[in-house]
């Protein structure tokens, strides 16, 4: 199959919705980022790699960092992890306390924020430098030792993250907090603000497709099982309250985030990864959304 | 891959827990049941079938009856359905009526009953006789006539709906049921008290391995757009509060009832089928569970 | 006190407000009612009455009704009612099923439609011919036998109420509804359909204002215990979302409806009714609320 | 009215109960309160008092101060407290997030946490040293400048406070909070912290017995406006989800704290203190809320 040909006529196709969707500009210093922005890499197994457009640039991967979170505290601490946070879809908007409240303090999983901050609040228990040890997992996983976090955008997420301390005070009074509510605040913050282009993005969500093994290093990151249920709740949580429509428009298990980047991958193939800053309502970049259904739909790959 | 041992494999490995969990006896006809039935049945494409246990005996297929409600719908009216009810996992016992009022009566999904509900009315309105063409579409999937309803179940269960009933009030409130109430409520307790035999349903359901279209008969059923909107809504809606777990576990989309059935396919490959009556506190077959966990780990399928 | 004058002035007063709010015209019966509507009655104790506008002609009490509802069974079953249904206010619009749902199918508290539900369920079971005997009741209050149901107000509101149909289902699915959901809804919109001009109304709710027994007939209807029930009840829950407002504005115990009327009672001292169809947004009369606080506020009188 | 002897017999009649309930162990410094405890003290409008028990010992008022608050800011600015804060009962148990998040981050009235802390807000906006002139402004009602915080209460309830903490993040995250949440929960606990002996709160709380205007200083505290408020939520809001029990049981405005004490008044008569640690499953002292009721029954007062 001609990738590159396809890639290019995706970069095409989504001409009309560039610059379309609206910015996450609750947090100051994403306000500020190229609406019309736009790149999209496919890495496959046998390292060969197909690109267009901005697939260098840095952008902030926000959410995606929940992957590597939970991939990371999986590999140390196995199911127990399940203990604290559940593996089912949530049906509400991403930050909502109703069901958390409802639920005992219990979140509904690992990729909604209250679950991504139980997770964190578990790295600080178990690992010994957790703000350093998932940049380095990150790092590895890329191959690439220049990613870091951006402590701008850092500081900035934790000085309007009001909701989220909501949520870390709600789940310490249900005992689900261990330490410091500030502590866990600012870990979470930090994970969020990794920043990361396309091509380095790809290269360390390879390790998904791989089943949990490093393509290059062959190292056994994650075992079968912990890549399973976490390929599980990509399908089933990785994109807010769009799980379905994702599901039915590219049929990849996959994680968005508000900086505009989708990371997707299929499973023994190859991990796909595209950045566009304009979100749609729910969230999830909008023409990043468009240009994965046009990517399925053009090489009829998807796990259906 | 020697499919019958792992079969015969299964079946040893599943009895100790064969007798555990509930019936659903809020349904006086299902409950009496015997819980120590088991059969699971697997037909592959290319028409060979593997067998063990009570795969000939009839079961309430109850709510896996709303996958073929959703493609016979689809198939007369197309994506005008998602305009009623919409696509995304629930978060919620399957039941709830707090998210059909907080979301102005648009169910959340096609396979929870608020949806499902929205679905019997749309057939109500575009098709002549929706009681005798669903049965006969059922039928014409599995080639076979002699499928019917049992009319006792339905009454029982249409007699102790109230649940039911006051979904449909509230969702004719907001103007999302265009029918009589009870017509609505007639027709769906019908539909759900289709009885099918394991092969029986494993015949109708390979439909949606083969992408929509007819193994036999080669009939284009549904498009295949249809069937990765019904395939995605399976994958992250298939299993009530347990879409995650299965996903994770099994990791094939499908459709369970609380009759105790669990329908599921590995796209262009197979259709599965297993029955037993014991449910776990989710509401699904405890047995029929761990079966086909054990029947995708041994053969190593899944769709990830 | 020269009540008259008080009366007159108020008249005067609320000229401005004739008009404003809007009708209940989701009973299409309802709707045809002439905003432009006043009357407002007073009746002391000692029988001196006053009164300024449309007071003889006839309007719909609707919820109202629930007051006379809560009395009956009250009188019948003493305290067992509160086994059934709680007395407390709901914080929810007044016909939300959410609470419900999360309590148990508990209504909050009998004066909420709900509530009122489960009084004429509870009504089916204790009294002979409920129907014939509320009527009774509040012809015998009032002294007045032409007072009547309104069939086609009844059937209006039985036609369009879903909501209530919801609800009832619900609580039947919960075990709170022991009668044939359609028994139910039937003498329920019957009871809302009484029809009384402001003076009857007056007449009848006096019997609140002297403790539970009537002024002429020295009849004891309810206890002083049951009186006080239903005064506090009135208190905190009389007027839909709106008892904080109403308790500050005007400070007596009462019980609105959306046909627009509100009845309200000083203890041992007099029954007001005003009735004016504008309704303001919490579903209370608009003219009605102002009125009766230009009332309490020139009479200096209040419970508090 | 010989009050004296009625007060004797009501300690007799409570003796049963003495000792029942559970104490407000979450906050550790009120976990070693003797629960053998009980006092009682009326003060009429007259200055005559009377008293049983230990009605000199001090306790920690906890919620009742919510009242000081809300009068103290009303006094500075008026009704436009109720921009920010609604003015109805809740129906939900006190500390509950669903509601505020539901309604955008307005509590639904004063005495509620969520309530109180944004009164707290707004009053390190209006105030020049808020904690100071609380205690002034109760001091001065009181007529005793001995009344003080209790620092350790304050510190040992601002250490558990997650709750309290994950209702100012919500509500700042929503805008209706405009100071550090830090200063907002600080502020609040030592609030909460005032501790009062029966005698001194039932000489403080006598000011809204006498509509607002101090009862030997003669001072307007506040207008007769703003007394009818403060009433009027008192009665439809002081008990946590109990007000309707406690107005069909003692039928006196008031407020309740979890320290064990209830202050209530009879308009133009009387106010009236009790104390008793022991708490029913609603949070109010069990003792109290039971002496309460034989007071107004033994002395036919009521606002009803």
């Amino acid at each position: 199959m001609d990738y590159q040909q396809i890639l290019e006529e995706i970069q095409q196709e989504i001409i009309p919705l560039i610059g379309k969707g609206t910015i996450a500009d609750y947090i100051p210093e994403l306000a500020c980022v190229d609406k019309n922005k736009f790149g999209m890499y496919l890495l496959l197994l046998d390292d060969s790699a197909y690109e267009v457009g901005d697939v260098q640039e840095l952008f902030s991967i926000q959410s995606i960092s929940k992957v590597f979170m939970l991939a990371l505290i999986i590999s140390h601490i196995g199911e127990k992890v399940y203990e604290r946070v559940n593996v089912e879809p949530s049906g509400d908007p991403f930050n909502s306390l109703v069901q958390l409240e409802y639920e005992g303090g219990i979140p509904r999983n690992p990729f909604i924020n209250s679950g991504a901050l139980v997770i964190t609040d578990m790295m600080l228990t178990h690992l010994e430098n957790p703000k350093e040890e998932l940049l380095r997992f990150v790092q590895e996983l890329a191959g690439d030792t220049s990613i870091a976090y951006n402590e701008k955008v850092a500081n900035s997420e934790k000085a309007i993250g009001f909701k989220n301390a909501a949520m870390v005070n709600l789940m310490k009074s249900f005992g689900n907090i261990h330490h410091d509510v500030e502590d866990v605040l600012d870990l979470y913050c930090t994970f969020c603000s990794i920043e990361m282009s396309c091509a380095q993005l790809a290269s360390a969500f390879r390790v998904f497709a791989n089943h949990g093994t490093g393509v290059i290093d062959t190292k056994k990151y994650i075992t079968k099982s912990q890549y399973k249920r976490i390929t599980a709740i990509m399908q089933t949580c990785g994109f807010y309250d769009e799980a379905g429509e994702f599901a039915f428009r590219v049929g990849l298990p996959g994680k968005s985030g508000v900086g505009g980047g989708i990371a997707a991958m299929l499973p023994s193939h190859y991990s796909i990864v595209v950045w566009s800053p304009g979100l749609n309502e729910k969230g999830n970049s909008l023409v990043g959304l468009k240009a994965l259904e046009l990517f399925t739909t053009k090489t009829g790959t998807s796990i259906f």
